[in-house]
């Protein structure tokens, strides 16, 4: 049973969801769907490239994940299919496989399934659900689009390295108002070389403590810790860390690493 | 395997979304159930009469849409399973028939599978469930009910065509805050007759241009189009049309054809 | 096909919810996953106990249901399996058992599938998914854990009884905003003994009636009655009884019967 994953902004009340999810049971009435988000803020293809590369990896190899944001038809733009790490994603062109992969993909085909691109309605229910539906049945690449060989490159701020600080930027608030940012846990380590650190926000805030659990400070209380996403975190144990700490994506912050004790 | 879809203004928090669906599951394990919408406005039954208008078509013949909108017992209303273009839906008499077809249906049943509806607590699960299932698993309608001749009959507003003009509303706002009208594709094209025209709205508003896509105008820049819903559409490149331009459901709206360039 | 329930406070927009959904499919590819609720409010275990109670019973038997709320790791928290009336539960043993079930278990273990619980990132994913997938096969509790024989106790406010008067309180308002007390239909009836009532609430309201239907009165009135939870509910036929009758969680309500009449 193929699997197929969605990731839109197309909401909860509309009819869209559904327009999309019949047509993919339409095409293939066994497929098992997944909604990864339908709440992805309107075009954030950052935001659905942040949901979606920590999602995939729970999947099964061979899943599909279908990505439904930005896809409305535009002559410089590109319908996609690409494989990687044994996953498939289909979507437009528009920099998000930049911002999901870590890398080049497997393989990406341009999408040749349809002619006449100009009349398109709705991309979702006309092209990404045939061709979703192609590879979940065990469908081959080739079948439905053309070799493409580079993508469109979206540049996000990375994180800057400047002796021993590093400067970071919240990329993402979770729903229970954990701050997320854009340093990897790997990135930390191979900095802080088990050295002690400071880490700065907002005017006079810091933390000197890295956590494991949100809990190991009394309820109420700042914390940093690397969350789920391997992604330094800010929180409060219980509480809402972006709301309190007045932290929004877009805001930096700052590690300092302290001289090796002697 | 059958499929019930599911359009109910239940919402997402309490407990009575799963009632339904274990109801459900209990009487036909291997089921398909598919979530329109839950998001209606409470007791709305234009608004889901149009989202599931929308929606239905989508989905394979045979498939059973389950309406769970107004649907609290009451002597004078009837539970229906009606059946159109060979799709099924079930639901209270409440009007919302007549807004949901474009006609009579192939035929309608009064379920007659429960005696004693006045101490009936939540038809979903006591009715609703049970009839939709029977028809999802291939059982007749007639198994089910009584055949009944009309349906109750709700009026909504339909544009007026006045010599080169049509006065319509907006009957529908999605969450990408685009504005939906009443005017469908068929209508606007019968009346225009490859004339130019000009659509006004609020005060001094008005679009000349009908795009194919929302993209043909700068981001922020008002357009008109027809929608995936077939229905003409206002809406902004990227943007709040619904707050920016002030349009709410119950706007009028105006479209004048020119003459015919000689 | 075994069935997994889900309840959460995840919400709908983050990763979380699509991480724990592929962990489970990923063990069990033909699994049936319900949504109970992912909108419980963040670490509310009475919030989530009394919408799994609620909604649990209309599950088949053996259906097993996973409550992921306020289980980040804890020395002090255990993290179970139980069993009730034939259905599973798998959660952290935070009190939330004590306010789902009305009496002790039919048997619960604390699970020992996973040995290094201190650097545990993710409980839903790492054991939840693993214990509710093998309980969901049809696996027993015994293989995935040790046998516990009491759990968390967790106190609620309980009706008071006094001569003729019973004092409750409100302990959830729906999404439709009806105002659901803590007095059950068994209580009620208990003390009524076919008695006539006054139901007390805010400074000056009452209602004396009991209805079976929310549209028993005119719309835009109030109105009590024994909701779909079979607990003494407050509404409005209609409308917003928690913001128009200004009732909130914790309020306070008092029934009076009167003396019988002769």
């Amino acid at each position: 049973m193929g699997i197929i994953t969605l990731t839109t902004d197309l909401g909860h009340k509309d009819f869209y969801q559904a327009a999309l999810k019949g047509s993919i049971i339409s095409l293939y009435p066994t497929v098992r769907l997944v909604d990864v988000s339908h709440d992805i803020a309107p075009f954030n293809i950052q935001q659905a490239a942040f949901v979606l590369k920590n999602a995939y990896r729970y999947f099964p190899k061979d899943t599909v994940h279908l990505i439904g944001i930005d896809s409305v038809f535009n002559k410089d733009t590109r319908y996609l299919a690409v494989k990687y790490k044994g996953h498939y994603f289909v979507g437009a062109d528009n920099g998000i496989f930049s911002l999901l992969l870590d890398g080049d993909p497997e393989k990406a085909v341009e999408l040749n399934i349809m002619q006449d691109l100009k009349f398109l309605h709705f991309p979702l229910t006309d092209i990404f659900a045939k061709a979703a539906t192609h590879l979940a049945k065990g469908g081959t690449m080739e079948d439905i689009g053309d070799p493409v060989n580079s993508l469109v490159k979206r540049v996000i701020i990375q994180p800057i390295i400047d002796g021993d600080t590093i400067r970071g930027s919240v990329i993402y608030v979770d729903s229970f108002q954990n701050v997320i940012t854009n340093i990897s846990k790997e990135l930390f380590n191979q900095i802080q070389q088990n050295r002690d650190f400071e880490l700065f926000f907002r005017r006079n805030e810091s933390i000197k403590h890295l956590s494991w659990h949100y809990n190991e400070v009394p309820e109420g209380e700042k914390l940093c810790l690397f969350g789920i996403s391997n992604h330094l975190e800010i929180a409060i144990n219980k509480g809402n860390a972006s709301g309190l700490l007045g932290l929004q994506v877009g805001d930096i912050i700052r590690i300092e690493f302290k001289p090796v004790r002697q």
